[in-house]
């Protein structure tokens, strides 16, 4: 190991990052028969007769999962759950620190999508919500629908995290270019979770909104295409799995086809979810009038700021902290949770990401060009993230 | 809910007793980048090529899991994991204070042992250890038993952490007394997850002894009846699961059967884990002059102390903090824990036990009648215990 690397002297000082510890000081022989026996079988008793009151006297009430499986770590791939540990114990550091809320990481043995639904469900009595992470497309999928009943919330924040802030950034954008969001024509280069949630997000396609809710009069994108490394995915192409069918019939209604080089011709945004090179000088030159370029392979984008400005970008936004306007789902998460714990949540449903969605984007009030949305460190943003979650409960 | 009850107060006042901290304080724009993307992919690129490595760079290597079904907490019986998670998180708090080790709670809804096996294997590469607790018998055996190839400790608390303490209150109590502790007659009464691994440390029966190992000089209890609801256990009686047939085969050679009242006749030494009323003052009568009396059913042990004194006991210790001579399994988890962390244990097997157990004894330098076992807050206790521990890997 490099000692002098910085980033892996920060993990070995203490070996890791999250320690646990006592709310109520230091167990004394006035305090210990309290929290442990005789005294913990008074709260053991009041929750057998109301599971409820495990919210109010555990941990269960304002402590999040985060889950892994290992195999779709940052840009690294399947590397295993042991490999995955740093992030997932950065990812509940986030959420106790912006969030104000507990979070515990595990990271699990089994890439098997029922033994992870299996495990999940066991451990759901622990928590007040799980959040799912870095889990290979299409598992992710599966594994998330199906845990939806589960009476806690079950967030893959790869997915959906990164909508709700390309989303927000996008609502801003428009606004820098002068084009109305619901005009925009969309290319979205990438069909992972993370592309496929963007593109779900911005149709806001959810199979089942709420009866009534006030989601139809919400702002969405109407012309969107989703590429991928064998081009537009259009309705009837042969080789789409069944997410990609599912994007295909609510997208590219002129059933466009060819190559990412073909869709983006004339679009207003291109979205890269792929990988360096998937978006290039010429792509954006071919491009509508002050083109919106979102880069945000990590760490290195499809195409770098400084090509895409020289192409004729106007608005460039990408993952990484070091270039203006940076994408980061440390912008959505922890509010959200924060508001698993305060509300109680059950789930997290369309309409509340789409709240989380326009609360971003409205903290930044006068959008430029090179400030489309807020820092993680503005201050309250999870307060405010939080509250917009909640009011659609 | 009686919110008067100090106990529930406790519980209520930060909803659970345990949190989740940063070890490297709050993150900047300067340590974010190092505990999270991108930085954080070096110590996942590391532990990628060197799992091992995943002891020095994450909380896998100083944190224990608490896991349970909630099929047998406290006396409380099957309340299920949420009423369960009370206990769980008092014990994480336990070993994090005795112990110095990070602990974290795991209660889970099945109670199935095939589905708990899984489920331990699939967290196993999250922690250093695994804690069992308050899971029934026989259940608790078959989990434990299969779960020894793991790569890290899997220890049944409720079985091993009594047995350890209860063996070295005998050998203090013996002195007391002044018999030799292998001349002991014992009984035990009651044959759960607890009295079948008191039989079991007692006759240091572990059926795998190391080669070469010091077992054989170590001391040991040579006669032992256990008695279950149905009277005496012995080879040969015909309504015995396969854990009272293998006590049977090594207990009771003589082949004693009847009822609890026949078999304590003459005994040096009664072991309650059975319930109030499973002792009575003219059993104790009955016993051999100087009786030890150990009544460990809590809260209400088998016989009170004051009816034990008044039948002749002449050392008596039960499960209580108010009454003298507590058998408290905090005595020794905390320090077999920290063992486990400081010198990466791959199993804890009968001879680190026996070190334990003599360890913790060998802290009373005089023992008295109301004093054979230190208390739970004796200083560095645990690092005693730690140090026995590891001299045994």
């Amino acid at each position: 190991m490099n000692t002098t690397d910085p980033a892996l002297l920060y993990h070995q000082t203490h070996a890791g990052k999250l320690g646990v510890v006592s709310l109520n000081g230091e167990l004394t022989k006035e305090t210990l028969p309290l929290a442990y026996t005789p005294g913990v079988a008074n709260p053991s008793r009041e929750i057998a007769t109301n599971k409820d009151l495990a919210y109010d006297l555990t941990l269960k009430g304002r402590t999040i999962a985060v889950i892994s499986d290992g195999s779709a770590v940052l840009g690294l791939g399947n590397i295993g759950p042991e490999a995955a540990l740093p992030v997932m114990e950065g990812k509940s550091l986030l959420i106790k620190q912006f969030g104000g809320v507990d979070s515990f990481p595990l990271v699990i043995d089994t890439q098997d999508p029922d033994e992870i639904i299996a495990f999940v469900r066991h451990v759901a009595p622990t928590f007040a919500g799980i959040n799912l992470e870095d889990i290979a497309a299409p598992n992710c999928f599966v594994i998330e629908d199906a845990l939806q009943d589960l009476g806690i919330p079950v967030f893959h924040d790869d997915q959906h995290g990164t909508a709700i802030v390309v989303r927000a950034a996008l609502l801003n954008a428009a606004k820098v270019v002068g084009k109305s969001y619901d005009s925009l024509k969309v290319v979205i280069i990438g069909a992972g979770a993370a592309g496929l949630s963007i593109a779900k997000m911005l149709l806001q396609s959810d199979k089942n909104p709420a009866e009534n809710s006030q989601e139809k009069s919400m702002l969405r994108v109407l012309d969107l295409i989703m590429v991928d490394s064998k081009g537009a995915i259009y309705s009837g192409r042969n080789d789409q799995n069944e997410y990609k069918n599912y994007i295909a019939e609510i997208s590219n209604s002129q059933k466009i086809q060819g190559s990412a080089e073909d869709a983006i011709k004339g679009a207003d945004v291109v979205i890269g979810v792929s990988k360096p090179g998937a978006i290039t000088v010429d792509m954006v030159k071919s491009m509508a009038p002050n083109p919106i370029v979102f880069a945000l392979a990590n760490p290195t984008p499809e195409i770098m700021p400084d090509q895409a400005a020289l192409a004729g970008a106007s608005v460039i936004s990408t993952g990484r902290s070091d270039f203006p306007n940076q994408i980061n789902n440390v912008l959505a998460f922890p509010g959200i949770f924060r508001a698993v714990v305060l509300s109680r949540l059950t789930v997290i449903s369309e309409e509340m990401m789409i709240a989380a969605s326009d609360a971003i984007a409205g903290l930044v009030t006068e959008p430029t060009a090179t400030n489309i949305i807020p820092s993680v460190f503005y201050p309250g943003l999870a307060e405010v993230v939080a509250t917009a979650v909640a009011s659609k409960k």
